[in-house]
């Protein structure tokens, strides 16, 4: 990481335990037994502050775009609330998700649901995380203007999200393979509504809002601009790449690079790559992946994975079991690399071609979208290793 | 039930039709595949409309007690969706709890966790609960100057619930049996914020709002009055009652009666009764209850208590297990019975002379506070026998 970089997560951080003490002194302030106080304050300490903070992170690097120069400390406090809002939210989907898939570790630690004496509190715990939103939120805007539309973005965020993970659930349960629920518009539906609206949209609206931008505004006596349309418009397809292109990494990723080994195709995940062997593959093909996706490593396979595992600090390792293998195989026979490779050229160009139209207004103007808000996004992404 | 009762619900079930197909139709228009339709549909009828619905009807009758008159047809839409607001926020609760439970059956069929291929999806279907909510609060309410406080009326309450729901899951865990954690000041604590805040506050402030009732006004030249905080304040204690009441009643209630066997006791349960025999235990007593309490029944006894519920169409039916008994005794031994009786009149005087002095205002002056908002409430609890 960039000393930059570096410096920034640590000011960000710094904020959490701003918040953190808030959300503590008020449980305090209600009376509450000094067991609740402790367990509060490991659900949150244990699951918002330990991951990458990008979501977070990037409602104050939009903002910092928008506004066009440095926050004052004052901004910087209030915008980092936006930032951890969202880290709360994401946090509140994670402790669920991984609840509900089982999954064993999360952030290099055991999931939440697997700490001690957590269990199915988790689910209550999860719902604590999402009410500290709103709670957070009364505090900090209750008198601005937006304040109301605050709640409303964070409200229909979570809906949508909700219904995404309702349609991986239910598409893809870990227990029964069946690829004829599969399809690539049933995973973009997935990706759009689980990912892509909290991810990009999310973080990027909620600055928007912050910096005073309108529903809707006019320059140079042009056609009207219906701003977070247009942020809409591109940040889902962004999210979408992001999410393709991650299901890409999944498969075709260097483990060194990307810190995991790709485990959705044992997981019976609908990924972008399954959909689209399946899209292309002939029946021989379709059989072989009907045979082998989302089948589990045998006992002897688990073994082996297990000693290579060891000494590797609890992270979960894989290795490919006989099944695995046949299913990459089938991905590189119908040339799923050329394939990815055209879709990252063709949609890197759709979005470059949707940014550099914007219209900035006057140097400096505040209160208008700057291409710059989804150009940063995009570099970040494109061509990533890792 | 009366012919009267029978209509009213019957007006009020109409209602959850309309709002369910408007939750489809929106779902819908969203692109969602048909089996998520079916999935979200199927979550909404069964978790949703099967209750008492005392808690939904409840925003109905006190907006029609505060105008002093019959709601208008549009009027009595706009207030049921309200309800059915307060009818969604518990299932998001009873779903879950259910779940955190590993509770058997609720309102006479299987707990939804339990329906077929549910399980933890049970987790993201109650969030979706949740999320109707604010859906619908948004498509009836926007418009209405007292729509942001709505949306914190929620939030704070489903915050509220979250914690008591903390609480209650920590203090008393269904596998870890600990009387030494509890105790009466903790007993009220999460009976006040996992009950009483959602299910008689919640509902009341609901109608207050939509009935324009201002955070303050003043009669006659006479102090301010804050009629939130007046209401609150006879609320809490009324709702505390009803629990405590439903506490005792799960040990002295006749079941024929009350429609169920009490399992308190089996499940280690954080009740009035437990917290209220140990504060007059003798050590002698105290040990009893220490050594039986929480103790499931033997596998003997479950399988006599199984043969006595065999052709009760799967309701949970209860069999006295030699621990449950000593536990039972002394609950006599202390004389639960007096203390109840005389608690029961003590709290019933107390809110009497709590409203009592509310001041109405001018006879049909609207926008302030009615006595029989909170005396049709006490009238129907006081001294109930199921």
């Amino acid at each position: 990481m960039s000393t930059d970089k570096a410096a920034r997560r640590a000011k960000f951080e710094g904020v959490w335990s701003v918040i953190h003490d808030e959300l503590l002194s008020h449980f305090k302030a209600c009376g509450m037994p000094t067991d609740a106080q402790d367990w509060y304050s490991k659900n949150l300490q244990y699951n918002v502050p330990g991951g990458k903070l990008n979501r977070g992170m990037s409602v104050v690097d939009t903002a910092e775009i928008l506004k066009g120069r440095p926050l004052t400390e004052e901004e910087y406090l209030q915008v980092a609330v936006l930032g951890w809002g969202v880290e709360l939210f994401q946090a509140f989907f994670l402790v669920s998700d991984d609840l509900m898939d089982s999954s064993i570790t999360r952030r290099g630690q055991p999931c939440w649901y697997r700490a001690p004496k957590v269990g199915l509190i988790a689910v209550n715990d999860a719902f604590m995380l999402e009410g500290a939103i709103y709670h957070l939120l009364k505090r900090h805007f209750k008198k601005e203007l937006y304040y109301v539309d605050l709640l409303e973005l964070f409200h229909e965020t979570s809906y949508q999200t909700e219904i995404g993970q309702l349609i991986d659930l239910i598409t893809a349960p870990d227990d029964a393979v069946d690829l004829s629920r599969f399809s690539l518009q049933k995973h973009s539906m997935i990706v759009v509504y689980k990912t892509a609206f909290y991810s990009f949209y999310l973080p990027v609206a909620l600055a928007m809002l912050f910096c005073g931008i309108p529903t809707s505004y006019t320059l140079h006596n042009s056609s009207p601009v219906a701003p977070y349309e247009v942020a809409k418009g591109i940040l889902i397809p962004l999210g979408e790449y992001f999410q393709i292109q991650d299901d890409f990494l999944d498969f075709a990723g260097v483990p060194a690079q990307i810190g995991k080994v790709g485990t959705d195709i044992v997981d019976n995940k609908c990924s972008w790559c399954i959909n689209t062997a399946l899209s292309l593959a002939t029946s021989e093909q379709r059989k072989i992946l009907n045979e082998n996706y989302g089948v589990k490593p045998t006992p002897e396979e688990k073994e082996i994975s297990k000693k290579m595992a060891e000494g590797k600090n609890g992270e979960e390792q894989g290795y490919l079991g006989d099944a695995e293998k046949r299913v990459k195989a089938v991905f590189e026979e119908v040339g799923l690399r050329k394939i990815y490779a055209e879709y990252e050229e063709s949609v890197y160009k759709k979005l470059i071609r949707m940014i550099d139209p914007i219209d900035e207004g006057t140097p400096g103007q505040e209160g208008v979208l700057k291409k710059d808000v989804f150009a940063s996004f995009l570099h970040k992404i494109y061509r990533r290793q890792k």
